[in-house]
């Protein structure tokens, strides 16, 4: 059954994002939604985050993007990025483990627009040569493995949130057509308990199990408090890039989805959400996953 | 409907531990389970550690019980019981800040006794005067109190699980007449993602809910390997201690449970455990708490 959302955009009951005119034009209406208004995509030197600064500057010819990363002139990508659209990208450095760096993002973009359409945090560790290693038995969990998965994964997008929420606050009337912002949180199917049928990967999924919990828990007062702010969490399916590398052998055939794809779908997710989406937990097909 | 369990106990379908012929006989034939077994209560300075083990060496006259606390010498409550059951409770220091001595209470159990049949994980912190203090809205959310909060009650524990693992695989089968050991982490309802309507106390929230994963990892990871040992989350109820008392005006009338009340029905939950409980969240009262 078709009905029409509140951005005026037909989506079939149960799923999302398709116009009964035509297929091809899903993603380009979930841009239209992001004209005119200012993204941020935290973790964006690699992977899906810079993915999704790439699809948010070039399927749209308006927006700004804000894209930080730890280490600006290492980040090849979004330097080729800033060559092709100077004017509608700034790179600022953002490292979740140092607050000020935080706060320092949150003033730039302050001073630049006053306020903020979308928030995308897009970083994320799961292994990192001689630091990390994901456990295959809990005889190999460590307090140094859980707590530095915890740092970066849960305690600094969440602490993002923080500093972003009052530019977030105008951004739900400014901007773009819609009403609210959003903020959407890259979690893991990994992190659900409900779903957990392999055990392993202790401090990663731990770690966004409880990202899930702060988003959730900050949807509640943003709900509660009626700002115009909605907060989602998506699972990117399995998807070609350095974090999976390492594992990639275990996904079946046809289930590794490039990048590309992958931002896509999310994008048309993070588009068409609803004010009813807040706190909800969103693979990339649009399913929910349990808690 | 009544059926016998595992045990030879009659349990009423659906709820527990209760014997068609004598409501009183609850108690006791919760604690034949552990006679003669070991068990380990980490977090017993105060509280509902403390009453744990009160419970387990005056409702029974046999099995021993090994006490953790941070300062054995500044805990009384338990140097009252040493005086009382000198021959039957053992206390180790264990700060679950610190891995040695994790690693070293766990070598004194395996010196003294070689196994554990059951081990109750009951530390927890949500607020330190000066130190931390529960957050009521994301703006008070900080980096420091969500990493100390989720190593004292996500990491520690699970740390604890880890080195007493090769304990637990023997006591699945020595020392009561259970054939697998168990393993109790104290939990909280508001580490309930589904259950989370009124936000708030992130710190605490996000760290319980990790627990939850941890400890749901590890079950699986038991399973799998056909250990003898069911994991099992706990929620004690809203309980008359020193964590719950800043905040107990709050809490509706005959709703604040005395440690007493809350430790029997734990303490029932836990000597019932079934195989097929591995990896369940029970509140107080054997009703299952959803992710
Ligand atoms: N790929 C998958 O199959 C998959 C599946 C499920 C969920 N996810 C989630 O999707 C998100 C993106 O993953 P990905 O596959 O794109 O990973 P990726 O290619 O490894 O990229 C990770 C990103 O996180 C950044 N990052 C790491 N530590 C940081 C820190 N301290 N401060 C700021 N940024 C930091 C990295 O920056 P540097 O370049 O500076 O290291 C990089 O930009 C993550 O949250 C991940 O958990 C991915
Ligand atoms: N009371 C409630 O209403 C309630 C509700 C839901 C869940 N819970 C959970 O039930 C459990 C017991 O709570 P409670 O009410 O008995 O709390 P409590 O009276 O405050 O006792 C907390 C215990 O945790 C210990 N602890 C704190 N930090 C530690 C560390 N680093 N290493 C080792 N032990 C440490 C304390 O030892 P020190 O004496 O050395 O500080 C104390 O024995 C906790 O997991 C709590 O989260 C309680």
């Amino acid at each position: 059954m078709m009905k029409l959302n509140s951005f005026g955009q037909w989506v079939l009951m149960g799923r999302r994002c398709l116009n009964p005119f035509s297929r091809a034009c899903m993603f380009s209406s979930a841009v239209k939604q992001l004209e005119g208004g200012v993204s941020m995509v935290q973790g964006a030197s690699r992977g899906i985050g810079l993915e999704f600064v790439r699809q948010l500057l070039e399927k749209s010819d308006k927006g700004h993007v804000v894209a930080t990363c730890r280490n600006p002139n290492g980040a090849t990508g979004l330097q080729e990025l800033k060559n092709k659209f100077a004017e509608r990208l700034d790179i600022h450095q953002l490292d979740l483990t140092i607050d000020s760096t935080i706060e320092e993002a949150a003033k730039s973009v302050k001073d630049k627009y006053g306020y903020l359409n979308l928030l995308i945090n897009a970083s994320g560790i799961l292994s990192i040569p001689n630091v990390l290693r994901p456990e295959t038995t809990l005889n190999k969990v460590q307090r140094d493995s859980l707590l530095l998965t915890y740092e970066v994964n849960a305690v600094g997008p969440i602490l993002v949130v923080k500093h972003m929420w009052p530019l977030l606050k105008v951004g739900g009337g400014t901007g773009t057509d819609r009403d609210f912002a959003i903020v959407a949180n890259m979690s893991a199917r990994v992190g659900s308990i409900g779903d957990n049928g392999l055990g392993g990967w202790h401090s990663y999924r731990a770690s966004k199990t409880a990202l899930n919990q702060l988003t959730k828990t900050v949807s509640v007062e943003f709900a509660r408090k009626k700002d115009p702010i909605v907060c989602i969490l998506l699972h990117p399916g399995t998807v070609d890039t350095d974090l999976s590398r390492p594992f990639q052998g275990n996904v079946p055939e046809g289930k590794l989805f490039t990048k590309e794809f992958s931002v896509q779908k999310l994008l048309s997710i993070i588009v068409n959400a609803k004010r009813s989406d807040n706190g909800k937990f969103f693979a990339w097909d649009g399913q929910e996953i349990p808690w």
